[in-house]
């Protein structure tokens, strides 16, 4: 649907971008200027804290809230910003429509709180564009086939983004958020950190299944399926952001995309488990039954018949997996399992690592000079990530940083804002 | 669809009945124990202040908001109660389940801000009560054809819900409200008001439309033409509240409902203006085409070829119709034309003004042994209004409910609460 002169791009402001209506004037100015010469879809998030705000009042009247009804309760928040933006952007003389997911046909399967969005009808939108009006769609939502809303998870509002983009064909699909592309390492924690140019979507999937809050997963793997072009970038300055999309490898001459760091982790051994199969699947199960996600899961070879195995998983769940996970290693004939709820996890991401296996070495090597105890460590295709103890995280990923020579320039501008890798 | 053994009642909460999470706990007590004996439908406003606050965020960041979105934007703020409601009904068994008008089908005409309710598609609901569910639906909004949305106007749940409880062929419709009533005059203003038990449709329209604020005007009118039984109760205590529905005349032995102020009136006459028909209707009709109301309207007869004629608008209109019927007069050959920003407006409403004429003589001679002039008097079947200087309002009202009788007895109960007639 895009075309040469006109190009379409799908723009998403996030919570921070739209906080208050002087953000959402601001915002709407950035759009009126955009629209000039794009054909533009706009997605937006709820006001920043308001889905907080929701839940908060949701568990005042239950402390239990039904999942559905939780969805109704949390779409409100971007309603009420699709249509005050639709407000500021026609107060400018940009022809604007508000949409929410049941008007747009955002069709999603059932499952309240993590639904996937299963079909977009582009009849609307389409009509919008060749009419020259600019269609403000409600993030983060959608509906089921029988009309009831439902939302797709924390950040989902980058999924509906490049979601709508996949499906109009959009040229690209620009996030706006409250900083200004992806780093090198969260600015809070490390001095200097660069901004990444240009990442892969592979990359960015790691760095966003690893701690960076940068972008939602999904919206990534999305992006990926349909080598549709992503930018990042900030609703505050202008600036180049990030661009996520297809990259040679070894073109900006650069191995590594970053690190992440991932503090609300927990860990689980279970120690001198006899190793008849599937003993590993027979002592996990319990956990995925009752939804607790595993992270790193790192097994040993078997020694005398026995083996050990280790696991994350995210703190909030640590009681109630070591629980279940004791009932079963105990008919298994285990021979203890221990744990620390007090973990955190480093990932190194980028395609480098698939043809420079002297950079997993330098990392071990770096943290054993730092006097930093690695007690996990597991490696996917371009990422390697260890655990250690939380009071030694943030120590660990500066000197990582450093050593690894991620940092930019000390010369170059560094920026503040509150993010990311 | 409402049967002897479970009689279908619709109970609609307001603002203030749903202001906090505490409050919709209150209410969710209410409507479980309502529910056993009862099929039920639930409808609700947005919390006390959201509107107002919404509107304050349109008016941020536009100086005159699309009236489109405006209605977009206000929607949520009863979304989000009517989710919070049904989770806090689910978390005590109640299977409730949130609607808004685009899911339920309540379908409007295309004024935004002020539409009326064309049609209501009960399939789901009868769906619902058949299965023992209480749905909780969205006042105040509706979707046009073609799926936009837009609003029934200030008060506009009560029209929400009488128009359900018509279409539902319901027993009854309960208004929760912060007053446990409607009274014989404002509690704020008089000592001793008196609750009424039961008024006529009749009664309640010219009180509502005399400045009473308990019921939206519509809501009356619609559930008159249904013959259908409207209750107005507290939602914060027990008691009987207020019927509206056929009554008998004298049956109550009563032959005024109560006395209604107005004070947000202002009055321009224009003197002296030359008697060729239809003067009247040319000076009037440019206020009409500009959107402004006109209230009581007292035209003398014509005396040496000119007549006189004085009219009341809302303050809010006063300049601007002044300056309408000044240029319209002049044209006319009017004498002169004069105005008053200023003035209150006392009803006095009753079924017994049909039969007993000597009431508003009454009126008139309580009024001057107070000293209070009148400025304007009008009549209609069971309504007589007066229009006085605004300074005098409070005190002509007082010296009007105790002198016509219409208070309660000392002994009796007073109520506090913010309202009403």
């Amino acid at each position: 649907m895009t075309s040469p002169e006109r190009p379409l791009v799908v723009q998403k402001y996030g919570g921070t971008s739209l906080a208050d209506p002087e953000r959402v004037r601001i915002v709407a100015e950035r759009i009126a200027a955009a629209a000039v010469d794009h054909d533009l879809v706009v997605v937006v998030s709820a006001p920043a804290g308001t889905t907080d705000r929701l839940l908060e009042s949701a568990r005042a009247v239950s402390p239990e809230p039904s999942l559905e009804e939780l969805d109704a309760l949390l779409v409100t928040g971007e309603m009420a910003n699709a249509a005050l933006l639709s407000i500021a952007l026609r107060a400018r003389g940009v022809e604007a429509c508000s949409y929410n997911a049941l008007q747009l046909g955002i069709l999603t399967d059932e499952a309240p709180g993590r639904a996937r969005i299963r079909d977009i009808d582009c009849g609307l939108l389409a009509a919008d564009l060749a009419a020259g009006r600019v269609p403000v769609v409600c993030g983060f939502q959608g509906a089921t086939a029988a009309g009831r809303w439902t939302t797709l998870g924390r950040g989902g509002s980058d999924t509906t983004a490049v979601a709508l983009a996949a499906v109009l064909g959009a040229a690209e699909c620009q996030i706006y958020t409250d900083v200004d592309g992806v780093y090198s390492a969260d600015p809070r924690v490390v001095p200097l950190p660069s901004r990444r140019e240009t990442l892969s979507y592979e990359e960015m999937i790691e760095m966003a299944g690893s701690g960076a809050k940068v972008l939602h997963i999904r919206s990534v793997e999305i992006a990926g399926r349909h080598r549709l072009p992503l930018k990042v970038l900030s609703s505050f300055r202008s600036g180049e952001g990030t661009r996520v999309g297809d990259v040679g490898e070894g073109v900006e001459g650069l191995v590594l995309a970053g690190l992440a760091l991932s503090s609300q982790e927990a860990e689980i051994s279970v120690l001198g488990l006899p190793a008849r199969r599937p003993v590993t699947s027979r002592l996990l199960a319990p956990l995925a039954a009752h939804g607790i996600c595993l992270d790193m899961i790192v097994q040993n070879v078997a020694r005398d018949g026995r083996i050990d195995l280790s696991f994350t998983v995210s703190r909030a769940d640590y009681a109630r997996a070591q629980a279940l996970v004791r009932d079963r290693a105990g008919a298994e004939g285990a021979e203890s399992v221990s744990g620390c709820p007090s973990v955190a996890k480093i990932s190194l991401v980028g395609l480098g690592l698939r043809s420079h296996p002297e950079v997993s070495a330098r990392l071990f090597a770096i943290l054993a000079e730092e006097g930093v105890a690695v007690r996990m460590a597991a490696t996917a295709e371009i990422r390697l990530s260890v655990t250690v103890d939380e009071t030694e995280a943030e120590r660990a990923l500066r000197a990582l940083h450093e050593r690894l020579g991620l940092g930019a320039a000390p010369t170059g501008g560094c920026t503040h804002g509150q993010s990311v890798a």
